[in-house]
């Protein structure tokens, strides 16, 4: 009897080729001038290689920059996808479902779902082949998870997590402060910092509507007090930190930046004395201002975070994160944050996934961008 | 016979009480304009009470900043010294000589030479009387130092040694690269971290006349670099560094900082990935601005540390630091800082010793300014 399923116009060769799409780009630039959907075929998996099929892969901030070129960790260019001029494929996190694997393969069969090891891989495509199961790490169970919650899992959560746990010496009924509390980042540090106990400061832009569904929304998930960047740099606002902290006794010793300039010193007084401020974006562009007495005689620490390099350096530690994080979700102790859906069929124009990439720096969104993967 | 000594016209009275003058400040303000020279006498020593006299206390720039009332620690008023109006005796840091000790006093006689423990006691004065042994430190063994040796170790010494240790994981071999190289802790800095096998980049304020000389002055101590603050903040600079370092194969782990401003940006983009930029002054009354990349990507971490501060905590190793250093300087392995000294007798005027506290904050000096007490 025949399928009611519309037909697939892509076709796999007799000889087991696998064809595939990706958004790739030649050279540095802004997405909208350098993206290109490139389609190529992929061979059968044989000796130590193996094929997966993408499942989800969201579009992260760091993911633009590195297709401007501002980024530090540069994507390998290569000419393997069948191309003349060396290409590199977009994105930096996802999950994949293995579908092949040639006979040397170790670890991973067919069926696992594996998330990206270490960043640069290139995670904005259909399909991949890849030349080790090394650059994968398998999800060892991935019953009651969504493709969604996997695929995000790596870099939000894993920022949030680390920073939260490796620079100041927090104990339940511990105080962090955050700005970009509305982001990927800053509402999994809500969620984890309340489940281990600690109390939270959440500084979000000041908006001229939607702030008080803002304040519920984050709220919430776990936020003890939301408040705005322009009342964070008001002179009464170390009055009211006082306040939320009962007079001081319980301390501030975490802060988490993600903005920089003037917001940032900001935050750096309302810590106690021997807090850290972690930096990990700088959406503002401006340097953190550090008064000399903030580190001589209140001794705050200026720490940076980034998930890439902790990656690559702390492996074991990254797979126990994410397990972590995995089981909480699992567990419905943890929220997948809002996202808006980019459905990526075969059929999908380059056009509606250029423009994906491109929305992904621009004003207040109504979630995290992130490419799922349908018919391809 | 009689001695031919010049007469004191001063005078113990038949009770034993001793005759003392003292720095003090009623008010915060300008030295010249809030400092006087106070008389009062001392009661003799009994049950847990321990009388001291002072043999040398340096002038720090932080003890102008605290009569200036800009300093974080603020100063004891007392109307113990027979004043109506509560005052303040000048100094943190000094060497004095017991000279009589009640009977409950332990650990402590005649003729032993203590330091602080820690700043707040007021060491700008003749003598003094301590309800308890606990606010000095003995010197274990006084042979072969001078005064001024002694008297000058806790602050810049100390602040140096804890700097180059307590921060980055610094091996010999291993370079850090510091600014205001020419004062105090700086040549602290630079003898003990050669002694250690550390390699220096040392930032000294351009100036007119006497480069040359000063350059000698500083690699005659252990300098292994010697530059001034705008080469530093030149393009060519980062090539330099690479030349000094080996093409980047040595690393450039530490920055010390009491400067500021854009000086300290430049010297954290010297550093290697994950150094460590200890801020412990701020000259310049700028804030170090912190681009975030360094942050974020070099990993560069920037701290404080304030001697004051580590001296309360660590007590132990406080005394420990101390008597390495003492011994270091016995051994002939550690030079002093050029001393410019004041003679204070008991009929030196107060004009003198407040122009010798004035004059330390400004341009140029020959040396650190110290009170030695002769007649007193």
């Amino acid at each position: 009897m025949a399928s009611v399923k519309a037909p697939q116009t892509r076709a796999i060769s007799a000889y087991g080729y696998e064809q595939a799409k990706a958004l790739t780009f030649a050279k540095y630039g802004e997405p909208a001038d350098v993206l290109r959907l490139h389609t190529h075929s992929i061979s059968p998996a044989h000796s130590t290689n193996l094929t997966v099929r993408f499942l989800a892969s969201p579009i992260n901030p760091a993911d633009i920059n590195q297709v401007q070129g501002i980024y530090p960790s540069k994507p390998a260019f290569t000419t393997s996808l069948g191309t003349t001029e060396p290409i590199a494929v977009g994105g930096n996190e996802g999950v994949a479902e293995v579908i092949s694997t040639g006979s040397g393969v170790k670890g991973l069969q067919k069926g696992d779902w594996v998330i990206m090891k270490s960043p640069g891989f290139g995670t904005w495509r259909t399909h991949a082949q890849s030349a080790s199961a090394d650059n994968f790490l398998r999800i060892e169970n991935k019953e009651g998870l969504t493709p969604h919650q996997v695929g995000t899992v790596s870099v939000n959560p894993c920022t949030a997590y680390r920073m939260l746990k490796d620079f100041a010496d927090m104990n339940a009924g511990d105080w962090f402060i955050q700005n970009g509390a509305n982001s990927g980042v800053g509402r999994a540090a809500i969620q984890l910092g309340k489940l281990w106990g600690y109390k939270s400061i959440n500084v979000v832009r000041a908006r001229d509507s939607g702030m008080e569904e803002l304040k519920a929304d984050l709220k919430g998930v776990g936020a003890d007090v939301v408040v705005t960047d322009e009342e964070v740099q008001s002179k009464e606002f170390m009055a009211r930190v006082n306040e939320w902290t009962n007079g001081g006794r319980e301390h501030v010793k975490l802060g988490l930046n993600c903005v920089g300039g003037k917001l940032a010193t900001s935050m750096a007084k309302a810590l106690s004395s021997e807090g850290h401020l972690v930096t990990y974006g700088a959406m503002s562009k401006q340097p953190v201002q550090l008064p000399a007495p903030l580190l001589i005689f209140k001794n705050i620490h200026f720490d940076g975070f980034w998930v890439s390099k902790w990656s690559d350096s702390n492996p074991v530690q990254k797979k126990e994160t994410v397990n972590h994080v995995l089981n909480l979700i699992r567990e419905g102790k943890f929220k997948d944050v809002p996202m808006q859906e980019v459905k990526w069929d075969w059929n999908t124009e380059q056009e509606t996934l250029v423009d994906a990439v491109s929305g992904t720096l621009q004003g207040f969104r109504k979630g995290k961008g992130i490419f799922v993967f349908g018919e391809t």
